[in-house]
């Protein structure tokens, strides 16, 4: 390996290792919940958690390097089991450089009533250009078979019609969301303001069933000012 | 400038950094939500937290002096972008000397649910001399244009017959909370006891949805012995 | 005074003042909310916490020493604005040696839903011999008159007919609960644990509105083994 | 006692005590509540938690030690009133080294609601191979007499056509949850799980009234990559 990809994927590493112990330090995993991952595109190398480890525990040196293929390149651990999935949506989304998976209560609630999200907010309308989505359940053979590669095929056909730079996480119904971004911290965030919008959704509809979405006026106005080319918030 | 508006505005600036750093440390922001102000009256100079830098590496010198109309005066970065939200409430309400916004959980539950939080209790007379208020949402066109100012303007008009010193929070409709107090500290206090009075509302309208507010007579009792000549509470 | 009274006072004082650490501690009081007490029997003095002071800068020499008449001995500021709640505990409640009086979440929630709390469980048939009780609301007159004597009154009224050793709390009805035990730490003790069984009825209402209360076999056995002579939890 | 086993005592009693710290940095007991144990199969030695001891002051020490009939071996305390229930489970079910049992938040409400937890996501299914079931209120007989003995009887016969190795865990009717593993710190470990389940199926249910269990393909697939011959989560 060239030295310039050894240090790549050195940064790569040390990225991702922030990225799951940021998911841990904000409460959305308990004990070996959850995993996150980063990729190096180009090299298409992909680093992620291993498997039942434990965050407590977890050292950067134990993450776990594969190619898009998922065959091993370095790491002497098992990947984690939820690998598949992200390797579906690095192939399937070329500008997403981290993925986050948890099941934060909030966000899995939602999964697992089986219903989207709707923008209920400004919060909401900060960080998603619409609902967040939730799959179609899905069939028996695609759980017997393949099921964490499909469980990334179930994901992509929801976005079909969506992109996912302005939608970046999605719920797996009956089971939990998966997030990304342009790497894997921001990945991480993500997952942390998904939890949090779910939980004012939550409730915002236990308090009024009959809520509806606020306008697409506003949820634009607030969408646009912090993406694309007329953007203003933050630092230039 | 004279040395002695240096010296308030340094203390103005030490209390607005510590408005802000409370938001944090009580859970009312994460990440770069939120954000507080102080104001200098007489000199009409508004210290506020630069937009899009999370609370850990916030410092003092990192605060943005504008004047009343917005002027950059001190600080090298972007003011917040709910900066022109804050300048039209102190030109509004001559008696407030700093303005606090957050995301709050329940706050923004019932701010997005669209409904005032009435007063079932005495924690939220100590504080609000009627329910906490909520703005119309706003037409299209106010959105569309100078959207921030105009969140001002619509918590202005909400507040036509209100006294803003008996009412020092709103929820903007489809957002979150804004809150004041005579100086940058006591705003944030506001804040936290706002997601407070909010969060017990919440859990007593889902534990009684017939709940009636308080009598009237309680009601004025303890806002009275909090507030106004007669006030007993506190140290003299 | 005497040398012996001189000493019984200071670890009273010491004591309340843990009891009031307690209460911040277990997140039941948010800056000046709250305040607990202790009296010292034989004597009738009583030592509380001071009015609007915040738990961070509180002391054991800033507690306010009164008789049971409210007279006050020791001490430079003035006492919590609820004291002559705690004196007419004190005198109608001759067992009683410490009371506890928070806005904490879910009790205050039920206190504003002004309902009483079923016993739905052992947690709280281990520590009351009923539903926790709730106050009539104060007529108008009562309340613009001697208010916070008059909360008193209207727990001892609810207390007619029941036994405040079996029943150490009270709802006070649009406010919140006023707790009570053999001395300071313990009703401290008692206003944690009413919390966790008001918020334990809050989840199991909300899971299921038409649930009965557990069986008076099952509530008896869990007070006994606690209460009366042939108790037998903990250490003999 | 023969050597090695005091010393398999002395590490039992380790463990034991790792368990039950584990139950209180989690936030599932508070002061004295909830408590665990572990059994040295073969010798038949139980090692549990002492009643009545808060935990910031539980040592190994004074865990009490005794043999499968409840007679005391080692310690000088009394210990769990809730012992005669961890005999019988360790008696009834021969594959289990550790029981935990807590008063956990959301568990205790659904055991108070009276209903069992359906699977209705992965995050269940990964523990339980079906509902996390619910016990029969026991009659005022079996109250009144043997109180503790007979909750463990009433959890057996709950368990008649039920494996306990698929089914780590059962609600008291009117109680809370008893938790049980190979060995205490996994006892421990299921005891925050169910609580992270039953506050996901609570937050679940009052989003969607009329939600569905998950169906038995997913079920089978996440409870079966955790255990049996081939499993694949976690490292080999």
């Amino acid at each position: 390996m060239a030295m310039e990809i050894m240090d790549s994927l050195s940064e790569l590493r040390q990225q991702v290792y922030e990225a799951n112990m940021e998911l841990h330090r904000r409460g959305l995993v308990i004990y070996t919940f959850g995993n996150a991952s980063g990729i190096l595109r180009g090299e298409d190398l992909v680093a992620i958690k291993p498997s039942g480890v434990p965050y407590d525990a977890l050292r950067p040196a134990d993450l776990v390097v594969v190619k898009l293929d998922g065959t091993r390149v370095e790491g002497n651990m098992r990947p984690s089991s939820d690998l598949a999935t992200h390797l579906v949506l690095y192939r399937a989304f070329p500008h997403i450089g981290g993925v986050a998976h948890t099941h934060s209560m909030y966000a899995t609630a939602w999964a697992q009533a089986g219903r989207e999200i709707p923008c209920l907010g400004t919060t909401h309308a900060d960080y998603f250009h619409g609902p967040i989505p939730v799959t179609v359940p899905m069939p028996p053979g695609e759980i017997a078979g393949e099921y964490e590669h499909n469980t990334g095929g179930a994901i992509v056909r929801r976005f079909a019609k969506l992109n996912p730079e302005h939608f970046p996480a999605v719920l797996v119904s009956g089971h939990a969301p998966f997030c990304w971004g342009p790497n894997a911290e921001e990945a991480a965030q993500v997952a942390v303001i998904v939890e949090e919008i779910a939980r004012m959704a939550y409730h915002t509809v236990t308090l009024n069933a009959a809520v509806e979405p606020i306008s697409s006026a506003l949820h634009d106005k607030h969408f646009l000012r912090k993406h694309g080319p007329n953007r203003y918030y933050g630092q230039p």
